[in-house]
């Protein structure tokens, strides 16, 4: 997978040493192009996927689209038992279908283009096993900020972050990709989670090529191995500029917010905006308040069942996908000394805009509660 | 009114003379917020109108929101009998509802925001009398760009152009507002149509305060006069690069054309979409295609009337009502040698991005057939 992004850089390595190529292609990053240079890197790419005959190309305003890594899953371009490689940091994110998935720098994804192939070393593996159920208010999102807050954002550097237990069982698969998504932010080489029915009928649904998944040997060795009670978790945000920098929701400063944003390929998936839709349902937004789903198909779900007129009579404006504001490229960028809070995965300086904005990390219900109120808000306490 | 691009020009002016405000402010170019500099822009026009208690600001993400001129129409803000003067070139088209509606430089507006008025020449008037009623597959675009292909891009200098006649008195109020928008590509001061029921209505409904019409002479001598017989009009293309370089859609080249953009306070009205929502119901976009209403209250009552929900099954993206594309800003960039077909009102070099893109001006209903096929085409034509 390339993108828009870091597509461009990848070619120019690719075109130095072409031979062959390999059929998946994606952009996100910089759509709708916002300035001249993103729309070049667009052409260049639509150039480069004609050139090699590349199927899987999805181009704003064409069909489907979306975030590179919401369409690995959404589209099943991703599946059990494969090792998928991508030119962006949270290609982990399909982890949580049971692949092995990794994002690369330019160099890399070039050679895999040209070579079919790439060596890793096999990293050693973290189990976090999750127990139990997470209760209503408690999302994925506040499971794996609390597990980032614990062991850091180095806390799984060169290694593999593997979720299991009944407290995953339990979950959606788009609550696991939200897990597998934010390894990233612990450093991890991959995040993982092996496959069941839930992921097969997932799959089943969105029209997968046949796979072959694997599980892990019952006597597998873990470099260590941490355990969590779903029932215990609360809401939690990240504070500023941390990942790891978690709060519980009702111990956090009550600093006034000035922007909400709900995207991103972390926490902009269909039941994302489920959850914060059923807070804003009759609410009215307090501060500027920007909801983007994070593919076509989960923007037409959310058009059709109604969630988009949730979110425009509450006040929030619904914005077409990308990453955009995310990674503070264009389509809501912070001013200086803004505060936002945010279903994103990344909170480090200057990440969504200006250097001396700051970000708070939370679930999408969280969210939706703190954009009602003007500043941070666990959904329990929400009228 | 002022946005987020003028304003702070207009309050670097406004400041150095400061004494008194008037409440009207407005935001729409960048947002959302494209860079840090747009960003600061909307943080500085917010302090604005936070110190001089300012009511009417829209703001993205809160609520209504949109397109300046849009906004002066859909929240009945400028009314018949009014002099409105705003810091952008399309403040023209408001005169539709028979205000006497003009663009200023930074300097005037931030003139009339302290002292509530302004010097003009009273301008002679060019009177354009239309006879009949438009075809259901010609619009007021077709019969604005035809006008201004005769009279030329300075046809209507510092003058203004008045519409009248049978064939104006049976368009509705959005087709008119399409009028009196373009007269800016003929360089008229203004454009102005005398109000009516239709218009009395369209203001009942958007809960406006009173008013008192005001209506031309029966004596009035006009500079000339043009006529023009509505049935006997055909769709229409302003060829690039220039307003008036009109030719007849069926006798427009067979460019492929990369991108079609259904957008602008020019052509992202309600009837604007539901005209290119009959066109693309039940068809797929050949190539990328933009929607994107004028306001969030167009936005709302295209979702609620399954609007949005035909734009997406046929393959279109929607987005958030902003002036990105249009003016080459940010949020669509066209890339060098790519050519659009759009509903907007500029084509000049580089005025959608590139100096070497081209863009082709139309009709809802024509860009939206030409989205279909890839190529110009007449509505007609489309099976």
């Amino acid at each position: 997978m390339v993108h828009d992004v870091s597509g461009p850089g990848v070619l120019k390595v690719f075109e130095r040493l072409r031979e062959q190529g390999i059929p998946v292609d994606r952009q996100d990053h910089f759509v709708p192009s916002a300035d001249k240079i993103s729309a070049e890197n667009i052409v260049k790419l639509s150039n480069f996927t004609r050139e090699y005959g590349i199927e899987k190309h999805f181009r704003y305003g064409m069909g489907q689209y979306g975030i590179c890594h919401t369409l690995s899953h959404e589209e099943a371009l991703v599946l059990p038992g494969q090792v998928y490689v991508g030119g962006d940091s949270h290609t982990n994110t399909t982890g949580a279908l049971g692949a092995f998935a990794c994002g690369l720098g330019h160099t890399d994804v070039a050679y895999v283009l040209l070579n079919g192939r790439i060596w890793f070393k096999v990293p050693e593996t973290l189990y976090f096993q999750i127990n139990g159920r997470l209760p209503d208010h408690v999302m994925a999102k506040d499971l794996i900020l609390r597990i980032i807050g614990e062991i850091g954002t180095d806390g799984g550097a060169y290694r593999a972050m593997q979720f299991g237990g009944s407290g995953v069982e339990n979950m959606s698969v788009e609550g696991r990709l939200t897990l597998t998504n934010m390894t990233t932010e612990a450093g991890a080489k991959n995040g993982i989670i092996e496959p069941d029915q839930k992921v097969y009928d997932y799959l089943d649904g969105r029209g997968a090529a046949s796979y072959t998944p694997v599980h892990g040997d019952g006597d597998a060795e873990y470099a260590r191995v941490y355990e969590y009670e779903a029932e215990e978790l609360e809401p939690v945000v990240a504070e500023p500029f941390s990942p790891a920098n978690i709060s519980v929701v009702r111990e956090a400063p009550s600093t006034p917010l000035d922007k909400a944003y709900i995207g991103s390929c972390t926490g902009a998936k269909m039941e994302d905006l489920e959850a914060a839709a059923r807070v804003l349902k009759g609410k009215t937004v307090k501060i500027r308040t920007e909801v983007l789903p994070a593919a076509i198909s989960i923007y037409k779900r959310a058009a059709d069942s109604g969630l988009l007129k949730i979110f425009l009579d509450a006040g929030a404006v619904v914005g077409p996908p990308t990453c955009g504001a995310c990674c503070g490229a264009h389509m809501g960028v912070l001013a200086k000394g803004e505060v936002c809070i945010s279903t994103t995965n990344r909170n480090f300086p200057g990440r969504m805009g200006h250097v001396e904005s700051r970000t708070y990390l939370a679930s999408p219900q969280v969210t939706a509660a703190s954009a009602v109120t003007g500043r941070i808000t666990d959904p329990r306490d929400l009228d």
